[in-house]
Formats: structure tokens, sequence, C-alpha cells
């Protein structure tokens, strides 16, 4: 294998979760978009949770992460199936959702810039993989289900919180500010 | 270079290399509906037929195969040239061809799993990347013919005959057993 | 982190800023016909300069190398938005921008090529990386926009300059002959 894993503080592996299933959930109600049947759900959550992480991992040759321990290949794949089973309505456009789509984009953002740093990557590239571990999930769902990214085709909200999680991080060194989330839904809404 | 590859045995060799011709001929198939060029089915055959080998290498930070031994490249690229020049007629529904396509899902799903475990990942990853290697190629195939990969917009067929090659050797941690075939043409046809 | 790199020759280093910025400005000129915001310049730009590379170097099992060091992330990220203050005009039909976009094609070719050679793979995948170096970016920013990627659906020209490019300096293991940016320019017209 590649870099042996350091041991990621508790508070990221919790944000890491969170924003895993947030993702996975996002992409299943793609998935409901486009009607798709059982599979299409569990793959496009599955790769929306973990992709963006995945590309990180792959971008700066660590072993990428859910190949050791399959934990986190199973909750994408239990949220994707539990959003076929339970949720009967679009949720995507509820204020909730929003909100857990834009603490998510941050909170990957902050895991990204958090692992590239401990790679011992410079200041710059750290807050680049920060914006790409929070947006990498989305832009792979759309490319598969066939549109142009969100992220390019109307960029601005979602780069800007996922750079200013990364942004914040990196300068602070810190857990996540308050004006994040706060920032965030004013993009979102 | 990564982890040194441990010389796989020669019953998957053999699959392997059955695979890689089916998929490289069905990518050449989906490039001939599109009525692309000579480049077109050169590299939509050949990226078809390594391409879902090559995300499961890269997942598992193994070196990606074909790059140290130009045999299976080539292998693809024959298959695809082969395609352009002999095949006349759409035999992508062909019975024959159906079979060929199901038995190349399973063998991969085969392939992908045994070498995940040669790498010693756990269990269920072991399946997953079975599952990768069998459809990974396919879905970047329609990727680049933008559409929406099969296994995401009808993949419960593609999906069960991938997940059973690679589930069945798994447990049986034996060569294919002779109801994978049969379950994979039930589905195709 | 993987392979460390050698260095690279200074000859080498020059053609590759320069193919780095023509693919960005080729990039976002694509996110100009899309009407995309600032956001989609910069992605689309900085995705198509590095993203030949980028493919590359994972194949290659190489450390990406501008994960390294962020002069060429920066580069394309500059030339990006340079496109987007400064370019009125849809300039990506100017006979000097196909004259550019030709040279860029070549030139990422022969630097794939030398670099997978460095590499010590055999001659037929160093000709196949200069080939995917040259069109990786672009295949990238055509999946990204939603397009048939252009080397598929009218690739002759294309894959011909590059492979030009490649198998020339494989063959001399030589810098560029005089006749690649013609052969280009005899393309492209």
């Amino acid at each position: 294998m590649l870099t042996p894993h350091e041991p990621l503080s508790t508070s990221i592996l919790v944000m890491m979760y969170f924003g895993e299933v947030v993702f996975a959930v996002s992409g299943a109600l793609t998935a409901a978009r486009y009607r798709m049947d059982i599979v299409g759900y569990a793959m496009v959550g599955t790769v929306t949770g973990i992709g963006g992480g995945t590309i990180r991992d792959l971008l700066l040759g660590r072993t990428v992460w859910w190949t050791e321990d399959p934990t986190e290949l199973l909750l994408c794949l239990t949220a994707s199936l539990a959003t076929f089973f339970f949720i009967r309505h679009d949720i995507s456009h509820r204020k909730e959702m929003i909100w857990a789509d834009a603490l998510g984009l941050s909170v990957f953002g902050v895991v990204g810039c958090y692992i590239s740093l401990q790679q011992g990557t410079p200041f710059v590239i750290a807050v680049f993989m920060g914006m790409i571990t929070a947006t990498g999930g989305g832009v792979i769902r759309d490319v598969l289900t066939n549109n142009v990214p969100m992220i390019i085709s109307c960029g601005q909200p979602y780069a800007t919180v996922a750079l200013l999680g990364s942004l914040c991080y990196a300068t602070l060194r810190y857990l996540e500010v308050p004006e994040i989330p706060s920032e965030a839904i004013a993009c979102g809404a």
C-alpha cells in the first residue's frame, strides 16, 4: 500500500461521517429525480458520498481510505438505501436539506484540507484539496447522470462554501468557525 | 512503482483476457452505433476493455497492470480494430454477444475479487472491487459517449451478474460455478 | 508519497508550461461558449490544463506533480482568469489559437512520452502515455461540459497530432521535429 494513514482526530471523523451521509442522501435524491431503480440509488448515492474523498486520496498518493475499512462504504450504502425505502417526497428543496448540504460542503472542505496538510502539502494545495473533497462527489454524480456539474454551471455558491470551509480551516488550523454555516445558508437560500 | 504484482494464476489470466476482448468488442460496437471513425473505435473499445481494471488498480494502490506490459493494451486495440474492419452488422443484440457480455461481466467480477483479496482487503471491499472491475469499463464507455451509464439507468441485470460473479468467488474462493453464466443469460434475455 | 520525481530538463519544463497555458485558455474558452460564471472558467480551464498530466501520473503510479508545488495550479488558474477578464471575443477559431492548440497537443505528447520513458515503461506504453497526456485534459473538459469528447467524435486530427508528437519523440528521443506543427496546422485547418 501507499502512505500509511495517520489516525484522524475524532472531530474530523465525525465530520467525515456526517458529510458522507448527507452527500449519499443527496446523491440518492438525484437518483430519485431520474426515477432510477434500487441499484441506481445505491450506486449514485455511494459514489456521491465517497467520490470527493476518493479523488483527493488518489491525487495525494494516499491509500484510498475506504479500501481498508468497509465502514464508510456500508454507511453510504445504508444511507442511500434508507433514502430509497423511507423517503417518499423530494426533500431536496426543504430548508433542512439545503442546510445539511451546505454544512456537508464546508465540513468536507475542512476534512480535505486537514488530510492534505497532514500529508505535508503546501498551503495552496491543501485549500484546493479541500475544495476537491467537497465538490468531487457532486461532480461525479452529475457526470454519471449526464448533467453539467453544478459547480461549473452555477458554481459560485458551492465553490464559495467549499472554499470558505477549506480556507478558514487552513488559516485558523482550528475547528469550523460559526460563520461557515451561516455563509452557507446565505448562499443556498 | 507501487505494490509489486504477485503473479496471477493462469485461469485468472485467461478469464481476464477473455473479459477484455469481450468488453473491447462491446465498446467498439458502441462506437459503431455513434458512427465514429477508426480513432473512436480504438479509443472507446480500449477504454471499455481496460477501464474497469484500471479503476480497481488505482483504488487499491496497485500498479496499473497494463503500464508494465503492453500485451493487454495491444489486445484491446486489436479487438477494437478487428471490430472496425470485420464486423459489418450490429451484433450487439445477437444471442452469442449477450452470452459473451454476461460471461465477461461475471468473469471480471471474479478477477477483481481475486486481485482484491490478494491485496489483503476485507471481504466486503473485495466483493465491491469485483463489481467495480466488472462494471467500470462500461461506465466509462457510457460517460464518454454521453449517456447515463446502464448500470445506473437500468442496472439490475448488470449489477446482479457482476455481484453474483464476485460474491460466488469470494464465498467459494473457488473457480466460477456453473450457475453464474446461466444466471447471467437469464438476466440478459 | 510514491516514486520521487527525477528532475525534468528545462526544455521539457518550458514545453509543459506552454502546453498548460494553452490548454487552460482553451478550457476557459469552452466555458465562455457555455456562458459560465467565473467559477466555471476557473474550474474548466484549470482541469483542462492539468487534467492530461494528472491522468498520466495516476496511471504511472507517480506522485501527481502539481500536489507538491503549486506553481502549475496557479499558472492554469491565472491563465483561465486572464481569459475571463481580458478576452472579449471568441478566439478559438483564430488561426493563432489553432496553431497554439495543435502545438500544445504535440508538446504534451512529447512531455508525456518523456516522463513515461523516465519511469521505465516499455516503448508502446510511453507512446500511449504521450497520447493520454495530450488528449486527457480535453476529454475531461468535454465530459464536464456534457459533450462527447472530440477525440472520439471526430478524433483523427487530434489523435494524429498527439500520436505524432509522442511517436516522433520516442523514436528520435530528441526534441520536437519541425514536421509536427506543420502537420498539426494541416489537420486543424
